[in-house]
Formats: C-alpha cells, structure tokens, sequence
C-alpha cells in the first residue's frame, strides 16, 4: 500500500475536469503531492509556465491566488519527467483510444472517464466508431481494461492498470439492476423501462444548440430513445439482451445530478423487506451507496456527494417494483467514481477524500 | 348556437383561474360579456365592491388600472341575478362536489376542473373519499356527467350540463394512449409504462414544503407511484386494469409544463407510417392536437399554449415505442381544455379564443 | 389610415424574431396579410421552397403544420414582387447599416431592431464602429431616423420612414427616468445609479461561453460597467452627461425580463403623490405604461407582454427614491415595441394586437 | 490552545442549521467530539432517542445511515449534562435574546447567528423591537457581544464569550466597503449606492407566499427598500450616517448566493492599483477574502465555499467605482462564518474545516 502518488490530470477544463482537480487537491493522501495538470497550452501562455489553475475555473482559487497550479502543455515527456504514476484522462473517447496503449507503455496506471474502452462485446462499441477497432494493440488494451465500479469489480480494480470508469447514466442504472437481476428476481420476458434524467453539464461545457440556456431552461426533452452510447454498459454489466431493456435519457433544466426511474417486473411476488435484504448484503461493503428504506431518493440528496442513492416502491401485487436511482452525473457519475477507483487501486479506504 | 353567453369563475385565484381568467378576457365571443369572478371576500374589501382582478394578479391589469374587474362575494344570488348561464368551478373537489348540484338545480350549465365528477366506477373514486358518495342527488348528478376531453367525447359535450374537466396529467397520457389501444395495437400483457413529470404550478398555490423555491429547484422527485389520484382516469378512458398500467409523475423544476414518457409493446411490428396514421385518423378533427412527423416534442413547444403535442420513436424491430406526450398542465390540463369545452358546448370553433 | 399593410421580416430565426412573428400573425389587422419572411436558406431548403416555419419555431405551429408560411431565400426583388411596404430587421447592425438605405430607396418603410441608426451623436455611435459612419449616405439616412419609443416621440413617429427601434436596457431605463428629468425634479450632480438585470435571451441566440446553461444557471454576474452599448441611447434621450449616469447591467438566470433598479436624488422634496403626479401626466395617453402606485414591479407582471411597468420607495425625507421598472426584453425592449411603432406609424390603435 | 471543544448547536433544522452541522460534522478538530443538536423533539420522536439527523436532512446521512447523530429534546440540562462548552444558536432573534444570557450565565461561550445582538445603538435596533430592549440584563449581554467579522474584529472574537455572527447582506457590504471609506477616499457626500440580490435560501426554511417556486422562479423583484434589517450593520460597521446609504435587497431565482453591486464617488482620482492596493493590505491576514484583480466576480465562485469575493471597475476619470461583492449566504453569510469566528475563539487556524 502507497502511502501517496503522484498524479496527473488531463482535461481538467471541463466540468469533470474541475471536479476531478477539487477532489484531489483536497484528497487527504495527495495533501504533499498535488496533481500534475497537462493539456492545451498556447505559446503565450507557456511562455508564463501555463494557465492558472484559478484562471481556468475561479471557484478553485484560494484567497492568494492559484497556489502556483497551473496547466502545463501537454507532452509524454513532461509526464515521465515528473513522475506521473496515475493519469486521469478526463478527455474525448477518440483521444482515450490514441493515448492509453502510450500511457501503459510507459509504465504510467490509467484511469480514464471516457467511454474509449468500457465495452467488451464489438457490436457494443459499433456505437464509437473506433478507428482503432480490431488493431492488436485495441485488442490487447481493451483485454488489460477494467470496469471501474468498484461495487462490482472491487477485486479486480486493486489490480488494475487501466480502469475503463463508468458512464454517468449507466451507473446509475447499474447499481440499482445489478443486485436484481443477479438474484434472478427480475422476470426479464417483460422488459425492464428505464426513464432516465440528467441535469445540462452531462451535455459537456461546449456551447451548442442545447446547452443554450434558452433551450434547457424551462424544458425537458427527451433524446436518444433506443441509441444512447450507454446502453452497451447496462447489456454488459447487468447482463441483458437489447430486446430486454427500454432505455431514454431526458434533459433536466438543472446544472447537475441523474435520477433513473426503473420499471420491473418479478418473477414472484416480493416484500419490501426481501428486495431490502437484496440491496443491503449485495451492497454491505460499499460505503458509497445508499439505501433508502422509506422515502424514495431525490437529486438534491446527492448532488455534490460521491453517494449512489436507491429506493423503491412495490405494487401492491408485490410483482411489480418502481425503482428510483439518484446521483451526481460529475461524481458518482464521473470524477467521483474515478477517485474511488484510485482509492481501490492503492489499496486506499475507499471513501478516503470523497466524504 | 349562441352568439355569447355570461359566464362566472369560483376559483380565480389560483394558477388554473388566473389562466382561465385570461382566457375569457380575451374570447372574441365574450368581449361584450365579461365573466363574473366571485368566491371568498372579507368584509374590507366587500365594502369596497370586491376585490380588484388587478390585485389579486398583476399580470392581468391592463394599463388604466383593474378596468373595474372585480372578485364579488360569493352568493347564488349573485350569480342568479348577474345572469350566469355557464358556471367555471376551479376549486378543491370537496366544494364542487358540494355546488355542482345546486348550479345545475338552478339551471346553470357548469364547467368544473376539479376531480369531483370524473370518474364512474365507485373503486376509482374511492381515493377521493367523497363524502355524499352513494348518496341519490350524487348519483343522478354523476350521471349527466361528461368527460371533457373533447376529443374523445365531442357530441356528449355539446349537449351536456355538467362537464367533468379532466386532470393535467391524463390528458398528456390519454390522448396519446386512446388511439393506439382502440385500434387493439397494444400489447396490454405486458403493460404500459408512462413515466409523468410536471412543472410545480400543477401543485397548487399554497405554500408547502413541496412547492418551496428550495425543494423543487435543482430537483426532481418521483411521488405517489401507485397511488396516483389520476390513474382512475387512465383506467376509465384508455380502457385498461390497474396492473396495465404503471404510472409514476415527478415535479420538475420548471414552472409549468408537463412531459409524458410512454412505453409500449405493439401485438404486430409496426412502422412510423402506421402509427402516424393510427394518430392522423383519430385526431383528424381536432385542432387543438399536433402530431410531431419527425422530432419528439419538448415541455417549451406547448408551454402556454392549448396544444397537446404527440410524438413517438419505434424500436427497429417494430415492436416497441416509446411516445412522447406534451402539454401545459394550466391550459390544456386545465383552463385551456375548459374553454374548448365551452366552445364545444355552445357550438363555436372548437379553438376560438385558443390561439 | 390603412387597413392593412404588407409587412416583410428579416431574422425571424433568432428570439425577437420569434415573437415578431408571432405578434404579426395575430395581429387583427393582418389577417388577411400574413408577414413575408426572407432570410439565409441553403439550396436543400430553397428547392422545396423555403424553411418551413414550423421547423424553425415549433411553438409556432399550428395543428395542422406550418400553415404553409416559410422563410424564403432574401432578395430585395423578392420583397419588391411581393408587395412589401414595412420591412422589419431583426438583423446585426452591421446589416442594417447596410440594407436600410436600400429599402429606403425602394420606397418601403424601415423599423431596424438593430442599435445601427439609434444615435445622433458621433461619440455615441463610437462604441458601434460603424464602417460606413461619416459617409453621406449615412448622415443621410441617420438624419430620417426617429427614436421608435412611441412614448416620446409619437407624432415623428407617425410620420417617419425609418424606426430605430429601442434598445431593451434603454426602454427600461429612459421611461421611468425621462418624466423626472424633464420635470426638472432629478439632482443631476448627485448622478443617477441605473443597477439593470436581464434574462438570458437579451444575449442572444447563438451559443457562446455566456449562454451556455451552466454559465448562467444558479448564477448572476455584472458586465459591462461603464461600457454598455445602451448607454448612448439613455444619454440622448433623458438628457445626460456621461458623468452622470452609472449603469451596469447583469446577467440573470431567467429566460426573459428586465429590471432596472434606478437610484435617483431630487433638487426638492418630494411626496408619494408628487412623483406619481408626473407619470400619470407624463403617460396619459401611454397605453402601454403602467404605473404602480403601491406595490413595486417584479418581472414576472410583465413578462410575455408588452408593457412597461413603472413603480416607486421615497426614502421619509422625500429627497431621494428607488424606481423600479420592468419589461419583457423581447416584447416592450424589442418586437412588441416594433408592432407598436407600426401601429402608430399607419395610424392604428397603439396597442392593436399587443394585448 | 483547545485541542478540540465540545459544541452544540440549536436550530439544524434551517438552511444555516444544514450547513452548521455539515461544517461542524466535518471540521478536523472535531472528529472525536460531534456537536450535540437540540431543539423541539415531540413524545414520539423523543422517546426513540430524538430525531435522526438523516431524517431532517437526508443529504447528510452516511451511507449506513445517520450515524447514530440525532436531535436531542433541548434542555439546559442536557448540554450542561453534554458538558456543551461552546453554543451555536441558529435560532430567530427572539429566541437568541431570551437563551444568549441564561447559556452565558452557564459558562457557556455563544455564537448567535441571529440578529439578536449585532447592533450598538438604539435607533438601529428599533426595527428589531425586542421587548427585554432598556433592561439591565439585556445591556449587559450586549456589552459583551462582539461583532463577529474576523476581518474586521480579531483581537475581539478571540476573547469574546458572545459572537454576533453578521447578517448575510452585510458581510457582503461590509468587507467591500469598510477598507475603501476607513482609507478615507470615498466621497460620502454623494452617498453610496448598494443594490443588493439575494437567492432564495435566504429567505427562511417556513413555506410563505414569497419562497413558493412559482413566485421566486423566473423572476425578480425588489424588497425593503429604505427599511431592511441588516442597514443598522452597514451603518455601525462602515462608519455611515442613515442618508449615506441606499440599500436595495432584490430576491433572485437561484439557491443560494449574494452579489452585491456597490456604486461609490472618491474623493481623489484613483487607480486600479491604488484600490487594489488598499484592499490587499487591509485584508493581507485574512485567508476567506479573494481579490479580484482582473475580471469581476460571479454568484457561482463562490457559492458552496466561505470566500468572500470582491473586484472592481473604475470610470475613466478615476472617480468613480463599480464594487461587485459576492458570498454564499448560508456560508460566509452565516454558518461558515460562525465556524470561522469559532476557529478564531479557539486559537486555530482561522479557515481550518472551511476548505
């Protein structure tokens, strides 16, 4: 066990990106070795040793000035001359897929948020488009690749060296299906609904059509019905069949957080007690869900937390359940779970600097 | 058909009335006739000839002050001797329950948006909890009874004396469900899922901790899965038994609006086309329903306006869709769907004073 | 009097656009002359004969689809074969610096949204860096432009051939402060303090940095002190130097509405009753001016419509006071203000279709 | 030096209460002390120990529930018993007038969140109109109350046994404000302009007319003008006279956070470096204010931290300043504060738990 290690950020600009810096700048571990920043730098801004991390996101600053963080311009070189021993890339899936083999070649252990080398099966990754896709190399990478949610894949985290961190839609689907259908408790003939909503920074801080504020304010649409990216993780993860599962994202006019509303059938007839009792050993050593024995989960309990939150409700019949599943898409979601990794990596407590 | 007719509101108050109220200002076939606004007023402003319109919502005051627009105190007598033929009850349902009879015992004809005559079958209506349920005067009055959606009931309405307004939340699940399951497309074995979400005008006015600025912004919360007061509504008027149907609404941080997220398994493989013609045939004659060809409508397209907008994906192998239902749950689930059935009732444009 | 007149839109895609579009369409002395609008159309869209205007702003569609209206490709021998005598720019200023004199020189009439023919004074149109300012054709065109703010300028307005349609800020800041001025009330060496909040559409509809939802969400951020565009306009019209007026306008999270905050020290004191005395006076004949003689404004009254609401605190010592004014930046600070001059330019009633 | 002190809080159940416990709970002082919470605990509720903090805020429960953390039936017995040492009271003023004596008379230390004690003079505290105000024991309590602004009162808070902890809106006035006019350079002649906005957690936890989502979303609306509570704050902290100032609190339709736009006049032509200058001096030892030197600050840097965040633009002429002051109202408005005072009670480092 480490008792520290050096690492490294890139695509800290983003909404991910910022949170990814938050916590680890505050990570009790990481208190003597603050993260290495790299990425875009212009020639103005190296010629003053990068930008300011208080330039890129204010709400970070401390009251003298940036600390002397900045953003350095990325290069391999940069990385290995400073030690880098865990790099976060925090960046575009096509990037992940170019960047990750080079990280590994170097020794470096990654962990990296985007979508590049989450799915096993081809057909679910058709999605991606990879241009790498059926190389050896892809092949060989993707065969190192880890699942990175610890609730499922503890083990096999702590012995990681490439961590493919979860979707923030999927892991909110996850958490709640996986413990059900592992049970064999779900009649999956009927098909399992998931209405899915999540707040705008999901959508990425690029300003477009629908990030517009006149386009989320005040609204709610829904997208991507049968297609969204993350539905080959709930297929490989809960272990469904396409036909098995309707999935559809919404847009929440709210900044952050995911709330999944799931529709099951059972094959018998359950007690709140015996779906509790499912939910409490399946997720008795994971400080990092919650159940909720009474009320159901709202955003607000979650956003800003690391907390994955789960309640339900029964049918009278006891056959039929709504299942209610809330966290931080940045968090949980995101940059949240990636720390957790981290702390599962070095044999860290898992919830260390996410409380 | 008459050229006009005097109308009276109980219930400007709240959301529903200041819309109602707007609406009637400005019918151009009551703008000789100006409604009578009458309910609860104290001593101090009944002495001053009721409340100003103008007072209670700014919003609606026009330059020059009120224009002399006021609450009244309620009375029959006032109505009676005012002249009111069409009476609009916005009020709880305890207190339409109450006055329905009596306005139709003195010949008025009445428009009532409340839950207190919408429902036939005696197990629906137990969640309200009616006093005088299984009284004769409640019978004979359920039975002229009209459910006013006009585009389900259109004759009945014209004739009718006592309109049941029906509720925000199914109309959206209504109109798009009626036409599928009449046509026998729907597999009802495997149940339908309609996953509801409504801006936080449909809560009322009063001040609670639901309707609190902090509760419902930056949130959203499921409530009442299984319990809804609406389901009774989607039973009688789609036509289906309970364990069909699963229906769970949210608030959603947004002032009004509501979006309806319907999942269907078809018997046969459908097609865009089929399904577009299924919903083209149905609504031919009602204007106040726009089918969406290509996109999925959003909460911004209907928000204050009376449209219900309709709008569905299928799944490539045919056999499941997903519908999208949207409308503004204080026009067209509520005041806006009152004046259409005004319209209807007295032979005008079903969308006069709509558009 | 005309009855009727054929109107012509330019930039009906952006916000003012929209509800530019929808006032003309509703306007009752339209009806039977539905708005041209031209604009950018590739060749996909020219070959099936224009944008149709139900896909630009599907809250403007009609149940039965678009009505047939569409953007058609702009040429000016477009406008000249179909009749248009009053052209509407919701475009750049830059564009309307150009396209203004040629419809002029066609004979039609102008009411540009733009700030490109606001200002009288040089030094004012500074800011703007108008390409063309100092050519004849400039000063020859600025010299036939009126100040489309009816309340001030009717009878030019009348008769003019080109409207400089008011700036939103501007409106809300030169109607409440205009009467004092002019009444010689104001302490002009003390300064007035004009503290101004807009929604998000006043920035417009392209996405940028600061329209993205997370930037302006759960946010407010001042900009522009000292700087803002608007300020040439309060400046000419109210009768100020530079030095004393302080405005500074932000950025609120709403989609719509402006309040100005405006801190004014009189010569004399002054009583409730002597301050409203002057607006009352002052806007006599202003239908769309509403003074609030108890109650402050709050956006939310005249939000969606076209008026502007003026309301008053006086501090006990009746020598200084806080104005409160508010409008909907699209409607009295934009398109509702254009329709108004049109009415007061043919001579129609001044709130025809705006109520 | 303490160590550690054993706390109490009375009041968890607010907004400030919420973020007191977080703050508290949190605090790496006392990790082996958790704060004792008292308050209203009915027969039920207490005999099953008191209420769990999980329940009154079920964001702040840990993923195996509350913790065992529960508000306990307040009785002086109890925190005597609880050995309470130091008391925080988030409690209206009324309640903090009657309790501050009898918890000093206990030897307790107090931090009073309320407006209870803040104000020296009379006059100011009129609009309080505390019915124990002219008695001796009242005069002598507040003889001992020390305004708790550490920027401003150090040396005072670190011997005090009774914290005043300010009122939101005036730390955000005050600490912008009192470098400028104790340096001497503002004019107070032409008076100083405050236009304030506040979000929406700062009008109370109590569902009102005025914190209902459909009256504070989408809009704005100013409030208090020339009457509101904290000015007596402004005027015995700044320095001012009651004409000096005016002060306008507006209700925003955000969360949380305060920005205040500040309109002063200087005696003597400045320069960014000159006001720059005296700011970072005066606050050169206080680690919870950020000076903005390049771009203004923005609601959203701070919210969710105890920063205090102050920039500014000056007039070309020098003699005129806009100030933009933000903080998160329930932190350096409130509870974040009332942790800073307490670090400076003990002798620790002033931001330690704030971080």
């Amino acid at each position: 066990m480490n008792d520290s290690v050096q690492t490294a950020v890139v695509g800290v600009t983003g909404y991910a990106g910022a949170e990814l810096a938050r916590l680890l700048l505050h990570h009790p571990r990481l208190q003597n070795k603050p993260p290495i920043f790299a990425g875009r730098v212009d020639a103005t801004d190296a010629a003053r040793g990068g930008i300011p991390l208080a330039e890129i996101h204010p709400e970070l600053a401390d009251s003298k000035g940036s600390g002397g963080l900045r953003q350095l311009p990325f290069s391999w070189e940069l990385l290995t001359d400073l030690g880098a021993e865990v790099l976060f890339l925090a960046t575009p899936h096509e990037q992940s897929r170019e960047w990750v083999p080079e990280a590994l070649k170097r020794g470096m252990r990654v962990i990296d948020l985007s979508g590049a080398w989450r799915l096993v099966e081809a057909e679910n990754r058709a999605v991606y488009a990879f241009e790498d896709d059926g190389t050896e190399l892809a092949a060989s990478t993707q065969a190192q690749a880890v699942y990175g949610m610890p609730e499922l894949h503890r083990k096999q985290i702590a012995g990681a060296k490439l961590i493919a961190n979860p979707g923030c839609y999927a892991t909110s689907v996850i958490l709640p299906l996986r413990p059900l259908v592992a049970a064999g408790l779900v009649d999956l003939e009927y098909g399992i609904v998931v209405d899915a909503k999540s707040g705008v920074s999901g959508a990425g801080k690029a300003p477009t059509a629908k990030t517009h504020y006149m386009y989320a304010a005040d609204n709610l649409s829904a997208y991507g019905a049968f297609t969204h990216r993350h539905t080959g993780e709930l297929l490989e993860q809960i272990g469904l069949s396409t036909e098995q599962i309707f999935f559809t994202p919404h847009l929440l006019p709210i900044p952050r957080g995911i709330l999944s509303t799931i529709y099951v059938r059972f094959r018998e007839p359950q007690t709140r007690a015996s779906i509790a009792q499912v939910y409490h050993r399946f997720f008795a050593h994971s400080p990092m869900v919650r159940i909720y024995d009474k009320a159901l989960p709202q955003i607000q309990y979650s956003v800003r937390s690391n907390y994955s939150d789960i309640g339900f409700q029964l049918a009278s019949d006891g056959r039929r359940a709504v299942i209610v599943s809330c966290l931080d898409n940045l968090l949980k979601g995101a940059s949240g779970q990636a720390v957790q990794n981290l702390n599962v990596m070095l044999g860290w407590g898992e919830s260390e600097g996410l409380e």
